[in-house]
Order: structure tokens, then C-alpha cells, then sequence
């Protein structure tokens, strides 16, 4: 199995001002035609320091790929870096130079010399076009068959270059026969140790498929990850291992690989022909937002509240002002008159609410940061629930809508349609 | 100035399944504090692998932080590893043993012996404790002075544990007597390269403070990090410089350091002593969202309405039925209405709307994907904006999101209150 490493360039990425998000969608890339990343890393916009890095890695791998530094500032110099590493020399790319000029005249702006900088490469490279943006990528190769890719670092620009141009280019070369395959089994309800106290003597007795158990905020990702020749013999070996799972875990189970628990819940929901509302306070609109990402959520989800405000609960929401004098705003009592003033103002048959103190200011002794009430109401009633969520600010708001929607899977789950109605 | 070298642990990194985030904090938290991180690396749940890269590591740096690998589960290697690399022997911390006891027994649960595991430390090692887990983190000594500190992979965990305990230990360690300052100037409506134009020659002349400029979305950063002996030291390199890119960009700068787009609009609309509402459609609650991120926005944001389907933009902000059918929900039309409706149904000073095509599906010749219309309404009237934005579903969201937030800054600033009254 050819081996790559990952490079990530960027001093903001060494200081920690940024994430970087472009190693793992690489290294997912790669995983899929079955190359191996040994490691990954990342270095400043420092000229020695990458060369020295890039010429290291390509002493250990197949192949090195980085991400960042191709743009137009004075500070970008991996190009550079990686002809130092190569002892290559650099050509300029008139096919590169046109496309700009053509990007910059339908954007009605001027192509600037710092522009004409990215069009310079190494020599012998191919070229990766950059459907996106200014800067092109290039794979430089060495005569060993060795190669460095080097792709933007704007992550929509890298992932269509990397999926359109670099996998197909790296897999001709390589003849790639090996491929891993993942399938992940989402949980929600139940702690990590809990999961590796019932499968961990899976984890010892299977090597492939790889089992892994990943903690998120209030749900636990069971990974398997199996290699083979094709995706069909690294699926055929992971079907029996996921059954072996699902089997004990049962449950607990929501979904599997890209199904969130928003994707999840509105497809259970449009299976029964209904629709739903959302009610938020302390998730200020992240329920909402958590639904709507999911493409063709239109169908089920027919909108939101977002009642921050008190004065907001009763005006779109119809909660009577009483009812917040008597219980507060943060109860079991106004959670379940959000929802069913939801419910009946949006018009569906389901709604969610959520009511809480996400903090940092705001809690008190009876009613501290981080309790979080959520209601449930559909054709069979509502149920509201107390949580006390722990973290900060945004951690409780993102907990809070991950429990949020779990409860409504499990109420969607429990009560099948028409259930109650005989 | 002492360095270090950062190790995030864990096969799940690798294959690029989740995005390491603790990299950059734990690098952002060392800059503070004057130590130089050199560089960032991934590596699996290999034992041999990590020992080695740790060794190496501890080689070129004057010490190693690594996170992740030290949970209940047999994939986790991380402690074992960096016995294997320091020659060090281990034994069980008595206090772990009992703080995890205590936290098992407030939670009702049984203590597990792969818990127990968490407890084993290098011999010499000096424990950091786990508030809000169950692993304890370590820093373990080499005799000549040189660290191999092991935080856990929980990112809440890993935070408190390095904020509160590994810092400051590090500080009395080295002596530590520089550190980095960085300030932030956030601009909107300007393109990456344009700014570049505008302040190469800053870029060339000044190594300290040192001058980056990152493009995100639809906005761009202008980072200036200054090294100095103290805080104060390296504010005032920083002053200078800071006012000169103030002075050549200007009118496009709307806030700096922890100041997000929705900070501001909150902070301006507060100083007028008005109120905000929100009415959205394909952004589907992300802009509530992103104005409920920030702390104290309550008395600001009065809460919006995620208008998805076109029944709720009539029921709930009041969209006449005959402008949906005549204009489409997408157009600069209806974009108003919703303003107009969120202002008057939440009963706030401003409104911003969004509706807009997100895609994936759902775009027409006429109306294709990536078309959204943003509208503001305040005391002076309202404004509808035409956008077309290109990036994937999510991508058009978020963009959406900063665009709408933008365009209302814009206007908050252009409209002293009480400008047009007289």
C-alpha cells in the first residue's frame, strides 16, 4: 500500500489562530483509494522549514501533499520551499495566466502582479486547476516516481481539486487496488465505557475491520474500518462485524454514517407524512439550523421560533404571561407551552422547544448555568424533559440540540404512527 | 525563547474522521505564554510510532505536549508510548484512583477496571487532574530538564487542564519571560488581494510585529503578532502598525480580536438603546444563531422567525400570499416583507431577513443555486440586497449568514441614530 504524509502550511495554523480542517478531509481522501497516511504536520510560512519537512517526509513516504501557502502574498512560499526540496527549477504556466485574467475580467477587477505569482511552477509539474480561485495546485514529481502535491489552502478550492484531479491522478499512478472502507454506527444515550464495557473484546479479537469508539457531546460513534481490495470485500467484511454490534447495542442505535440525528428524525417523520416546528431560546436557532442543513428538509420541517425574548414567547408563541411569572421562562411548564404554541402556530404536527440558561451570566442558586428544559409535543401529547448540561456557553447550546432532537428520535421511535390511535 | 513540539494522538485523526481542534488551542496557549511551537504532528494509536515520533520530538524541542490516547479503551497507547520513548517506569496514583471513585460514585456508576488503567502514570511524573473526566493528565521529566506533558483528547477536558495547570507549570519551569501578543483586524467587503495591495510594503518592512492576512468567507484578517519580554511590550510594537492598516483600509475594518460580525451589530444596536429581530428562510436559523452566540445578546436580540416554508412567512411574519405567488419566496420582495413582518410581529427596532436558494436542489435558469436576498429594515426605512453566492449548500448558508450580518453593520454605521430625524 503506497504511504503518504500531510504537510499543512501556515504560521496562523502554529499560533492556533486557525483550525485546519484540510489534513483530515485529505487524509479521508487518500484512506478512500487506499494510500496510508503515516503521519501528518504542520509548519509555518517559514521557506527552511517546510523544504526541510517536505524532503524528511518524502524520505519516509511514497508521496507528501500540502495544503496553504500557494496564494498571492509575500508570505506564501511553499512553491518555493518545495522546489528547494526538489532541486527543481520554475516555469511559468501561460494556461494558468489566462484563466486568471478570465477569472479577474468577469469578477471586473484587475489581475495585479501578485496575482501573476501564482501561475509560476516547478518545472516537469502537472497541473491542478483551480475551478474555484486563482491559485493553481501542481503535482511535481521525482524521478523515483516520488511525488509532492501542492494544493490550495481555501478549503472548497482544495477539496474539488483534491477530489476531481488529485485522487484519479494518484490512483493511475499507483495502480491503487487496496482501499479501506468505513462504516460508522451512531449512538445516543449511553457513556463510552458503557460501549467499550460490551464490545471491547471485539475490539481485541478483529484487526480488520479496526473498531474505534468516539465520544462526542451526547453521542458515541462506533468506527469500523475495513481494508481490502475493492469496497465490496472491505464492506463484505465489515457487514458481520456492524451486526455483531448493532446486536449489542441495539437500541441505542440512531443511524449510520453521514445520518445525523436531524437527518434521522426527518426522515422518520416523513415517513409518517408529518411535519414539524421548532420552538429555541437558549439554542438562540441551532435546532433550527441542525434541521436545515439537511438538504430537502422542506418537506417535513415547516419553520421556527426563535423566542429569546420573553415578550417573544407570548407574541408568536402564545405562552401565556402567567404561566412565565409563575414557573419562569426556564421550566418544564413554558418548554411545553413553547412547544404547543409551536405546534399551533406553525401549523405541523410536531414541535420541539427548548428553554434554558446556557450561561455565563444569567443562573442562580434554584436554577444554574447549564439546566436546559426541552418539550416534546405530538399527536399523543407532550413530555417535557429536565436536563443539567455542564460547559460553556456554546457547549451547552450545541448539547442542548443534540438532546433536543435525541429525545424527539426516541419519542418518534416509540410511538409508531397510529399507535395510540385504535 | 523555549519550544515545543505538539503530538495529537489517535487513528481516528489519521483517517481523517475527525478534525484535531486541540492542536491549535494547545499551540495558541503556548504562544501566550512565550514558547515557540516549531511544529504540529498526527500520529495513530501506534505505540511504536508515537515513542518514536515523541523521541524525536523531544530532540529538536525542548518539550513535547501530546493529546489524545489516554482513555479506558485498549486502543489507547499514549501513556505506554511515552514510557517506552522517556525509559521510564510507571505506577498507580492513589489520588486518581480516588477522584475517580468519587466522580463514578456521585453518577451512580460502577468504576471499571479499563478505568482504573487511567490511574497508571511514568514514575516521577507530575499528575495534572481531570475537573470534568476521568483520565488525568501528566508531565513527565527528563533529566535534563526537558517535558513529555500528556493532556486527554476531550477538547473541554484538554482546555481546562492546560489553561489551569500545565501553564502555569511551564511557566515557573522555563523561567518564562517573553510572549506573543496578536491583534485581530476583521474587515467585510474586501477581497484578500485587495488588501494585500494596500499593505505589501507593511508586510516586507515589519518582522515584529509580524503581519498575516487570512481569508474566511466573505471576510478577511489582518493578524499582527508581536513578540516581546511582557504584554504591554509587545501591545506597544503592536499600536503603531495596527493604526496604520486602520488608516489604509479603513472604512472596511468593523471590529477587532474576539469582536465578531454579530458582536458588533449587537454592541452598536445596544449603544442606540434599539432592539433586533430576525426573519429567515434558507439560512434556516443561523443568523439567530450566530447573535445567540454571543453572551448578553438578550437584551439586544428580541428573536427571530425561521420562515422555511412559505405558509409559515404568512402565518408567522404576515407575507401576503399574493407577493409569494407574484415575486417567488426568492426575490428582494419578499426579502422586505419578511423584514417588515419580523419588525413588526417581534416588535423590534430592526429586522434582517434572508431567503434564498441553499441547494442542492432547487435552483432554476432563472433563480439558480447560490441566489439569496437579504433585506434590513430599520427606523429609516428598508434595504433589500441581491447576492449570488457559490459553495455547496452549507457554504451558501454560512455565507448567507455573515453577508446578512454585514450588510446591517453597514448600515448601523451609515445611520448614526438620530441622523434623518431632524
Amino acid at each position: 500500500m503506497p504511504s503518504a504524509e500531510i504537510v499543512a502550511v501556515g504560521t496562523e495554523l502554529l499560533l492556533g489562530q486557525l483550525v485546519d480542517t484540510n489534513t483530515a478531509f485529505i487524509a479521508q481522501a487518500l484512506a478512500g483509494i487506499g494510500m496510508d497516511v503515516h503521519g501528518t504536520h504542520t509548519v509555518g510560512d517559514n521557506r527552511e522549514r517546510i523544504a526541510e519537512l517536505v524532503g524528511g517526509a518524502l524520505e519516509r513516504a511514497d508521496g507528501v501533499i500540502t495544503s496553504g501557502g500557494l496564494g498571492p502574498t509575500v508570505d506564501d512560499v511553499t512553491k518555493e520551499a518545495v522546489c528547494d526540496a526538489l532541486g527543481a527549477g520554475t516555469r511559468v504556466d501561460g494556461e494558468a495566466i489566462e484563466a486568471m485574467e478570465a477569472l479577474f475580467a468577469s469578477a471586473g477587477r484587475e489581475l495585479r502582479e501578485n496575482n501573476r505569482k501564482q501561475a509560476i511552477l516547478p518545472h516537469g509539474a502537472t497541473v491542478l486547476k483551480n475551478a474555484h480561485g486563482t491559485a493553481p495546485g501542481f503535482v511535481a514529481w521525482r524521478a523515483d516516481g516520488k511525488f509532492v502535491a501542492c494544493v490550495p489552502g481555501v478549503p472548497f478550492e482544495m477539496k474539488a481539486m483534491v477530489a476531481g484531479q488529485l485522487l484519479p491522478l494518484l490512483e493511475r499512478h499507483f495502480h491503487l487496488r487496496e482501499t479501506i472502507v468505513t462504516h460508522t454506527l451512531h449512538t445516543f444515550g449511553i457513556a463510552e465505557s458503557e460501549i467499550d464495557h460490551r464490545i471491547a473484546d471485539l475490539f481485541e479479537q478483529s484487526d480488520n475491520p479496526k473498531i474505534a469508539v468516539l465520544a462526542h457531546r451526547f453521542t458515541c460513534d462506533v468506527k469500523l474500518n475495513g481494508k481490502a481490495q475493492n469496497r465490496e470485500e472491505a464492506q463484505a467484511l465489515i457487514a458481520p462485524m456492524a451486526d455483531e454490534i448493532r446486536a449489542r447495542l441495539g437500541a441505542v442505535i440512531y443511524g449510520s454514517d453521514s445520518e445525523t440525528l436531524a437527518f434521522v428524525v426527518l426522515q422518520l417523520m416523513r415517513e409518517r407524512g408529518e411535519r414539524l416546528g421548532v420552538a429555541e431560546s437558549c439554542t438562540g436557532g441551532l435546532v433550527s439550523a441542525e434541521l436545515t442543513a439537511v438538504a430537502g428538509a422542506s418537506d417535513v420541517f415547516v419553520g421556527g421560533v426563535v423566542a429569546y425574548d420573553n415578550d417573544t414567547k407570548t407574541r408568536v408563541l402564545g405562552v401565556p404571561p402567567k404561566r412565565i411569572a409563575e414557573f419562569g421562562a426556564v421550566s418544564g411548564e413554558v418548554a411545553s407551552d413553547m412547544a404547543q404554541g409551536a405546534r399551533t402556530n406553525l401549523g405541523s404536527d410536531w414541535a420541539v422547544s427548548v428553554t434554558g440558561v446556557a450561561g455565563p451570566s444569567g443562573g442562580t442558586s434554584e436554577k444554574p448555568v447549564g439546566l436546559v428544559y426541552a418539550a416534546i409535543v405530538g399527536p399523543y401529547g407532550v413530555t417535557a424533559h429536565r436536563l443539567q448540561l455542564s460547559g460553556e456557553r456554546a457547549q451547552v447550546q450545541q448539547r442542548a440540540t443534540i438532546h433536543a432532537l435525541g429525545l424527539l428520535w426516541r419519542r418518534l421511535r416509540a410511538e409508531p404512527k397510529g399507535a395510540r390511535e385504535t
